[in-house]
């Protein structure tokens, strides 16, 4: 086992009816609210209605910042912060997904200082202060309700990047199955695609961790068995609320205990391909893991063996990945790129565009061959 | 699934040498150090020698208190109380394994007010304050290093009672397994019956949590995988990371998510058992435990056929206590009182003291006739 430390100081409040508290809660850490919120389908789902409920009751000042995009951008994030620093609030309340709290992270830690935050995604900068930030979960999937990371997508530069720090860690986070129910059926899937990711990424990462390879087998294999049964029922609150607790354990840190690091190069060819023709995070990463699986090593590779052995149970490698990619499309997922018609020409920018992005210092490098050979693949 | 709240601040410090942090960790807390420890073993197997070491180069002030026993009393956490007062330490540094650290936060929470601790345990107050707590594990078992409970024994009142507050969480702690290398086999023998004794009480607690369930069947696992290896390679640094792992895993409040409570029936019994006849933590647990199971109703338990086909297997309930208790003894630890080699009058008095302290409110309610069934099984 590797050293590692753990640190996770974000207050989880899960079930039905947890909103009750968020008023008491929202007092704790100040006076005035930045309310942030994505494109509106919390109005029509009666979650906005009920959180400016909560706030009135609690008698809480709050200004509304909307609009967060699915694949949120940082300009998004930069506007939102002006506001907060006009409007001198003292207090961030995020209300919808990955989307919306990443960025509700970064607007956090950018009013109490000048920086401009990008600057803390290209490392040039770290965070010195944020201000306290409460989520209410409307979608699971990417766990940014109980973790330290923010995504977020830059036009200007074309890179959609993620970055980590203890400051970003919610305080609370308010988790109640039920505001999960209008999720669509392929957002759902979405979700799913995204919590198989990130177990993966701490499966195919450095070291050996008996115990947490048993926790990451245990979250896939209860995000195999409620999938199909969930998508047919999307409004079944038992099977919500075990997708919900699998998304947070699957990106909150327990999973790296005992590692040195995650592998994320599958995800980030999947930010790539985001940024390039706004598929949605979940099903870029359905689109990418089979190919990336398809192009690592795939000789007498141990992670790849056990991969076959306890994951996507099958007698070899080959027929383990074929295993996963039938999953994906049981549950509706593309795994290809072939819904994009895209034109022949258009191939080779998709690799140069993948070599740009491509990070290094990963378990499995992948160089410049390996890009193509994966692209080959998702066409 | 239960509706529930997850919060747990404490950062791990995990693996060879991480005690190299300790000074700019302490230096973060405070000025002057009250350093608790027990009797004395950390002197002999070094521990002692390197921690002041760090201490010295980091130029930190510290007074020490030793002596904390393996069953802790409040008597302790008076003595020391008093002496953090006068010495006016702002931080506790408590070296050692369970006993050391539930008494270093019961000191941490009576320096800085003017209350009785008991009190805290007697549910007649709530601590308001605590000083920072960190902490050096030197034995996995109770997994305080990383909760909010502590469990001290009141031998004027013949109590030996839990008590949990969120104040109570350390800091900081850090978890080196050579730290553990110079445990005895029967005592990490003991240890090992306090992790699957913790894992048993979350299995039994009510609530209905899948992939909880599936982390506690990986933690029995693990320790099951490790125990005689470890057993006969004391000083083997992977399979120590790995008890300490679980341990830590086994009582930090993820096995609870999804859950309403535990049932602590069994190891109430053990805590009594201990102030009675001063048999350690971890010994109790294995006496008690077959004798709490086989008394329970069995008829139709879910639990417990859980508990056979998942945990212990086997094909029936009674074959599955059965192989537990024989796992018990392959690692060298008693299941009954046979050893105490008790008069036959002691009888009623045990049944009389069991019953006192015995606690309701458990899933498993346990009523006089119970205890006598109990203690029956235990001689």
């Amino acid at each position: 086992m590797e050293n590692f430390s753990f640190y996770n100081p974000t207050k989880i409040l899960f079930g039905k009816g947890v909103i009750s508290e968020l008023g008491l809660s929202l007092k704790k850490y100040g006076k005035k609210v930045l309310f942030v919120y994505g494109q509106g389908s919390i109005k029509q789902n009666g979650i906005y209605q009920q959180v400016v409920s909560e706030l009135n009751q609690n008698k809480i000042e709050f200004v509304e910042f909307s609009g967060i995009r699915p694949n949120p951008i940082i300009e998004d994030v930069y506007e939102a912060i002006t506001l907060g620093k006009l409007e001198k609030v003292d207090v961030i309340l995020a209300v919808g997904g990955g989307s919306v709290i990443d960025s509700a992270k970064m607007i956090a830690s950018g009013i109490p200082v000048t920086e401009d935050v990008w600057n803390y995604f290209t490392e040039t900068s770290t965070p010195s202060k944020t201000l306290p930030l409460l989520t209410i979960l409307t979608l699971a999937a990417t766990g940014s309700e109980m973790n330290s990371f923010a995504v977020i997508q830059n036009n200007n530069t074309l890179q959609k990047i993620g970055f980590g720090h203890p400051l970003l860690f919610p305080k609370e986070s308010f988790l109640d199955p039920e505001y999960t129910f209008s999720v669509s059926k392929h957002q759902t899937a979405c979700g799913i695609a995204d919590i198989i990711a990130h177990c993966l990424e701490y499966w195919f990462g450095n070291g050996s961790s008996p115990l947490i390879d048993a926790f990451i087998i245990s979250i896939i294999h209860e995000i195999k068995e409620i999938s199909i049964p969930l998508l047919n029922d999307l409004k079944n609150y038992d099977l919500r609320s075990r997708m919900l607790l699998a998304s947070t354990l699957s990106l909150n840190g327990v999973t790296s205990m005992g590692k040195t690091s995650a592998d994320w190069g599958a995800h980030n060819i999947g930010h790539s391909l985001s940024v390039m023709y706004d598929i949605s995070h979940g099903e870029s990463l359905s689109i990418v893991y089979p190919a990336w699986l398809k192009t690592i090593p795939k000789q007498n590779d141990e992670r790849l063996i056990l991969f076959s052995k306890y994951l996507f149970i099958a007698p070899t490698i080959e027929e383990s990945i074929s295993s996963f990619e039938t999953f994906l499309k049981d549950i509706g997922l593309s795994i290809n790129l072939s819904q994009l018609d895209l034109l022949s020409e258009e191939k080779p920018n998709i690799i140069h565009r993948l070599i740009i992005n491509n990070t290094n210092g990963l378990k499995y490098e992948i160089n410049n061959e390996d890009i193509t050979n994966i692209t080959c693949k998702m066409l």
